[in-house]
This record gives C-alpha cells, sequence and structure tokens, in this order.
C-alpha cells in the first residue's frame, strides 16, 4: 500500500498513537488503514462414504487437489461462504452437517473454517477455478498431491473420525517452519 | 474508498470480469480492491464463579458493559487475539480454556469468536478502551446495560450451561431486524 484510498494522500508505516503496532498512515488525511486476517469457508463434502475434491485450476498449487473453499464475502454467514465456494467451485449442492475445523494459519494471516456437508444429489463438476471435481475413497485420496497443509490435516482428522461415526468440532493451529519447508499443527482442540 | 492504494488512481465501483460482485476497481493500474469480513475475539473470563465484564470507554456504545474482546490482528491466532484483547480491555492475565460461541453478524460483516477462560490470579483493571471492569455474578449481570447482542447471547448461553457445568461449543447467526431495532439468533449449532 502506497496511497490513501480516502483522500489519495501518501502513506508512513508507522505506529499510531495509543496504538501498539506500526500501520499505514496517511501523511494528509491521518487515517489509519488496518489490515486484517482473511476467513476461508468451506466444506469437506461426502457422498456414500467418499469425500469431494477440487484440483486447482488456478495459482498458488495449480494441478493440486483441495477442498472447495475460499474468502469468505462481507454481508454472508461462514456457512453461506463454504456453501457458495462449494457451488463455484465443484459446481456441488450441499446441506452442512456442522462446523468441523477451524486452523488458524497466522503466517499467511488466514483463518480456515470448514464445514462437513453431503451433496444433496450426485451432481458436481469443474467451476472455473477447477481443472477436475472427483469424488475419492479414502484409500484412493492424493495424499501426495493435496493443495495445502490444512486440507491434509482435515482430510486426516475426518476419515480418523470416521471410524467411530463422530466428528467433533476441532482447532488448532497450522505453523511454518521458518524455511517454510514443513509445518506443525499446534493446540488441537476436541469439543 | 476513493483511490487506489497501489497507484492512487481514481476507483469505480464495478463488477470485475469473471467475478460476480462489485468491487472498487482502480480505473489506472485495475487492481481490485477486496473487502472481507474481521473477526473479533475475546474472552469470557471466570473467577470463583463469577465472570468479568468491562464498560465500555469509547463508541460506539460508550458506558455500557461488554465481554474483553476486539479485532484480531495479522500474523496472530484467534486465541493469542482474544487473550491479548483481554489484557488490552482489562489488565487481565488468562488461560484458555475453550472456543465457546461463534456468531456470524453478517449485517456489519463480522465473526465473533469468544472464548472460555479463567484469571490466573484476581488482578484485573481498566485498560484505556474501559472505564472499569468488574466481576460479576449471575444475579448481577447488567443485563439491561449491555453492549452488544453477541455479549447478552454468550452470557445467557454460558450461565445456562453452568447449570450443568459442560460448555459445549456453540455457534449461529446474529441478524439485525431492518429497522435495527431488535435482533434474532439463527442456527444455533451445538458441538
Amino acid at each position: 500500500m502506497h496511497f490513501c484510498c480516502h483522500c489519495g494522500g501518501g502513506l508512513t508505516r508507522r505506529v499510531p498513537e495509543g496504538d501498539t503496532r506500526p500501520r499505514d498512515v496517511c501523511d494528509h488525511c491521518l487515517a489509519i488503514h488496518y489490515e486484517n486476517p482473511k476467513i476461508v469457508a468451506g466444506c469437506l463434502v461426502s457422498w456414500e462414504g467418499r469425500v469431494l475434491l477440487c484440483r486447482r485450476a488456478i495459482e498458488p498449487r495449480r494441478g493440486f487437489w483441495t477442498l472447495p473453499a475460499g474468502f469468505m464475502e462481507n454481508e454472508e454467514t461462514t456457512r453461506e461462504a463454504a456453501v457458495r465456494e462449494t457451488w463455484e467451485e465443484a459446481r456441488a449442492r450441499v446441506d452442512i452437517d456442522g462446523l468441523y475445523t477451524l486452523f488458524n494459519l497466522p503466517q499467511i494471516s488466514q483463518v480456515y473454517l470448514l464445514f462437513r456437508a453431503h451433496l444433496r444429489d450426485a451432481q458436481f463438476g469443474p467451476g472455473p477455478e477447477s481443472l477436475e471435481v472427483a469424488l475419492f475413497d479414502e484409500a484412493d485420496i492424493p495424499w501426495d498431491e493435496l493443495a495445502f497443509p490444512v486440507v491434509r490435516e482435515t482430510l486426516r482428522l475426518y476419515f480418523g473420525d470416521s471410524r467411530s461415526g463422530r466428528y467433533p468440532f476441532r482447532s488448532g493451529d497450522l505453523l511454518r517452519a521458518a524455511d517454510g519447508s514443513d509445518y506443525r499443527v499446534r493446540l488441537l482442540e476436541i469439543s
């Protein structure tokens, strides 16, 4: 950010009076430009014991498999965002069963909220951001071709829970190693 | 928003190609300025059966009582945000027991995440955004002087759950009436 969105003035990165963090502050009108984490909402969609995955048509991680999920929009709820993203990316109509995982990704200032959901019917297909969409049995999940750690961890939890048929809400943090090579899971809370 | 934060160009509100929603798009560099919901994180802090409330020193709802909570910052987790806000507003050091409520407030594009927590010791006091901070027994909660519906609903759930001593995670939507006079609770999910 270089310019104030209110008056077009130049911005300086500094700690405003009474604040504790550096912000982009307008040199002219003194407006403070806050930036906050984004929510990514999506669905782990099941159908007859299989799970719906989308192969990404866009960067990052083009060609890798993911759960349908994306940035929550203003004026919607987390459930509405998850259902919308599932339609946009997988052309699937779903009913939500419940919130399943909340993962903090502090290094990229995102909070993932993934819901369990099921297809209303066997209809689905790639939206503009997907190359293909398919249902996978647990044995066929492409573990080495998953797009993001949050997808891997949620699928891992899901298939573990499927043994008991109980899917408690879980939350935790996904922390990248300093060199970006790996990640670890912290604080996995179960309700 | 009137000016592009990247190049200082003028903004036009329109639906970008391939999008479905109106955004502020720069006339000059074509940058799209997305706006997304904000997370408000906070704590329902207990100490010897009482609950910690803060009387707000700032607008909106100056003079009314609230739970310590505020906007989550970049590069922190939801728990870290809740603990930080509790320190900033109530000068209280807490340990988190678990995530308790998630409320969507779509009309103001906020998602509240409130954690149950307990004081480490009996020390607390007003931070710069609070007029006073106090512990309340259930019988003394100032129900008619609470700042926000989300505070009222979370306290109501909490004292209900305190009968059984079980505090499941709950999520729902708080929807304002069109004239802003009242609100209703929708979709209260329990894990």
